[in-house]
């Protein structure tokens, strides 16, 4: 039966995290997953038996985790932590506009739409950016000695690279994401000088 | 006509205001704006003839400049620069919690969902945006001599703060908006110790 292949169900989880993240949560229909899909609309059933809530637990969680190891990498591929943080700025901008303004943050209007609506959601959103705070944190205390700084930069980088998306894809402007990345630079910068650097381990 | 009362239009935006803001734009129904409006549906499109594109537009715009206007009061009644961007991520978290984390931001669900899908909402909530990081460039060139400081601040301002109502609401913490309060503050000490505070004019 065609509706039972793995790659089906990949092919409906890809066309679900690119209609979340473009049109949210209540404004992606099953039927226009399953034709994004190329695949039967019962199918989607076949591999998520809760429909559109499970769908989207599995979007939120997956896309989640590669796009917080997608930032750990574009940071680990500069020497300099407060060049890596402008670096990573910059090619969130570059990629936001390659996109004609469509792929920013993939969780950011789901976990807005469904924070006060859907708790399943609500909480799947909300262990994502907690594992983004615990990640950045690990990647900050390489820099800065102070471990609670390490987790309030980690929180603010986090903070005002969703905010600087919310501003460049509503403007479709690059800029709100270069001064967000200059800001998160300049934190990183006076962290490092109150905290001292910490010496290579 | 009882439709045709002015009090009526004003209700029905103000049931859209808050449905829109907590369960965003494709989430809420016209049937459900006209019953927590008390209104008979018809008022709807008899107020709004372009339906719920030209009632989000009006609640985009009219919610957008009152929530700065609100932010720039929270900042004015604190007399140290400093102290009163902690103060009003304070209220900001404060505001929250006392509405079990619904009311953020009036417009970020909306902007990130028509960001892709609709132009007119989209050029509003752009629209928004700009006007407060032009009012907000206008507090902060108050306190930092240099005007593209001034425009940096008050973009980083709107951006962290954006952001943490993302995680404040998804985690139901008001931890977030917390530190983005004091990142927010460090931004600021470090620009004006920069560009030297500007005086009292």
């Amino acid at each position: 039966m065609g509706q039972a292949r793995p790659d089906t169900r990949l092919k409906i989880q890809g066309a679900a995290t690119v209609l979340f993240r473009r049109n949210g949560y209540s404004g992606t229909g099953l039927k226009r997953i399953a034709t994004e899909a190329e695949a039967p609309f019962g199918s989607i059933y076949h591999f998520f038996p809760g429909g559109k809530q499970q769908l989207a637990e599995e979007v939120i969680r997956t896309s989640g985790a590669e796009y917080g190891q997608m930032v750990l990498a574009l940071l680990d591929s500069v020497p300099d932590p407060v060049e890596s943080v402008v670096h990573a700025f910059q090619a969130a901008a570059d990629h936001l506009t390659a996109t004609d303004y469509a792929d920013a943050c993939p969780i950011a209007t789901v976990a807005l739409e469904v924070a006060g609506t859907d708790e399943v959601l609500r909480v799947a959103t909300a262990e994502v950016f907690a594992g983004w705070v615990g990640a950045g944190e690990q990647w900050f205390a390489r820099w800065v000695s102070d471990q609670d700084a390490a987790r309030s930069l980690a929180y603010s980088m986090i903070m005002i690279l969703e905010g600087a998306f919310v501003l460049s894809r509503a403007a479709r402007d690059p800029e709100p994401l270069r001064v967000a990345g200059r800001s998160m630079a300049e934190l990183l910068r006076t962290a490092i000088d109150r905290a001292g650097r910490r010496p290579n381990r």
